[in-house]
């Protein structure tokens, strides 16, 4: 087996994407040590019973004591706070990473504390489920996804090489872009979709007139799927809009102006209108499906 | 093996709901003989090939002669002409009924052109994927899914109990309800999702700023569950929307109401509104699993 890549690597929380991270590592061999950090002792006691990290630490610059690769992977609103324990224990050539679902918040947030020498670069794996916590994990939730690198400028291009290398190796496919241009993308393509998602699982929930138990049964309708993804980390997701709130409310103007066209349609008995839009919409799906990012047991179907 | 419940079973229309009713018929051997209807050439060939049928007529009438069990399974839009078409052959003490996601329209319909001594039950089978076609169906498609029966004032009591005894023997639960109840809860669990599902992708194709590649590459991001339900039957969503509008517009206002307040807090930067709104709609979720309407790929990952 060929060398690891990094000789310790820190994992700053040990949820889905984090211990994700260290299933697939350790499938590779891509790491000669992993420890760990977690806030709470019964995180930190199951990270160790699972075998995620062989040492878990309270204190994050334990942790990140002679890593050469951290990885910041809690919630993005702790990030600042992390960066600013961690800064004094980094040593020069160290890589410090993370998995948050938006950029430019992250790159403000972290890279004033990096010190000489240390290289920040972001990255955000685009993969999950609507499980979270250290047991969610599974060393094959990277595979054939999108890793998306975001170093900001001055950032050493050997280090974001060295990073995309081992996010390759964890499974993943790498794109490397802007993190303003990285937060829009996600803004459409993640963001729009959760939040419309959590809004209307909250709106079935809120009605007189039919019952949560009648809404409950009736999900096979469509209603499942927005459910699945209204089941993800709250505050996760508490933390993406506040810090990507200008590209979401930028997406909810367009995806308000979109609905306003197929309402008129509904209000007017438009059909003509709204075949056109619903057969346009297959073409996507099928985009989705050819790209390989549809779920694999929807895509075998086809 | 029981005496089958019906003689000869005529499916007008063998989409992913037609035809998965063959195969579950032929399952559990609940029909003597199945015929059936289609306007294409293409289809009914496909339909014999495929075995769902015994025989397919390009005239409705020549299916529905002498069947006891008369099945409308196109498009709703399509139901008015097609019960017209049949009546002249239907004898009394035939069962007709359709599967429509629609209610109180089909009804409106289809009950004027029933002679006397046949009962009109509608049905409809709260099942589906995003495929279509006669190829689509499968036996396995209503099984733990919920049928709801919606007979109008003047139903035989007897005809209501015979169809329920055969939507559970293909696999189903069954629930009878008001047309206008059955309308108001579809448009919340099926109607709203679906034509929010069409809007965020048509939104996702529109944008200058990001690219239909980038949309596509990342899609696991959230976006993929969309696009699945945005793939479904254009024709059959249309002819819902024109059915169904003044529920969905009302189901629409309740959702733009409720998404006026997210936008705020995201607005403003109240994490706490959203926390606690993204913290809620996860025990629904919960609901949804343990009520068995889960994906089954999903549900089995808890």
């Amino acid at each position: 087996m060929a060398a690891p890549l990094f000789r310790r690597m820190a994992l700053l929380g040990v949820g889905l994407i984090g211990g994700s991270m260290s299933h697939a590592a350790r499938r590779g061999g891509l790491v000669g040590e992993i420890v760990g950090h977690a806030k709470s002792e019964r995180t930190r006691a199951r990270a160790l019973e699972l075998g995620l990290c062989a040492k878990m630490y309270d204190n994050p610059a334990d942790a990140a004591r002679d890593a050469d690769l951290v990885v910041l992977a809690t919630p993005v609103g702790a990030y600042a706070a992390l960066a600013a324990a961690i800064a004094p224990v980094l040593k020069p050539g160290t890589i410090v990473t993370d998995v948050g679902s938006v950029k430019a918040a992250v790159v403000a947030d972290v890279l004033p504390h990096m010190p000489p020498g240390v290289d920040f670069v972001p990255a955000h794996p685009v993969a999950g489920t609507e499980h979270s916590g250290p047991d969610a994990g599974f060393a094959e939730l990277f595979d054939n996804r999108w890793t998306i690198l975001t170093p900001p400028e001055g950032t050493r291009p050997e280090a974001t090489e060295k990073l995309a290398t081992f996010w390759r190796a964890l499974g993943a496919r790498v794109d490397i872009m802007t993190p303003p241009h990285h937060d829009l993308v996600l803004a459409v393509t993640s963001h729009l979709p959760h939040l419309i998602a959590y809004n209307i699982v909250g709106t079935a929930n809120h009605l007189e007139a039919v019952t949560e138990s009648e809404v409950i049964k009736y999900a096979a309708g469509g209603f499942r799927d927005f459910t699945r993804i209204a089941a993800s980390d709250p505050v996760m997701w508490r933390d993406i809009f506040l810090t990507n709130g200008g590209a979401v409310l930028e997406m909810l103007g367009r995806f308000q102006e979109d609905l306003s066209v197929l309402t008129r349609a509904i209000r007017f008995k438009d059909g003509e209108t709204l075949e056109k839009f619903f057969t346009h919409t297959r073409a996507i799906r099928r985009g989705v499906i050819d790209a390989g990012q549809a779920d694999p047991e929807t895509a075998k179907k086809k």
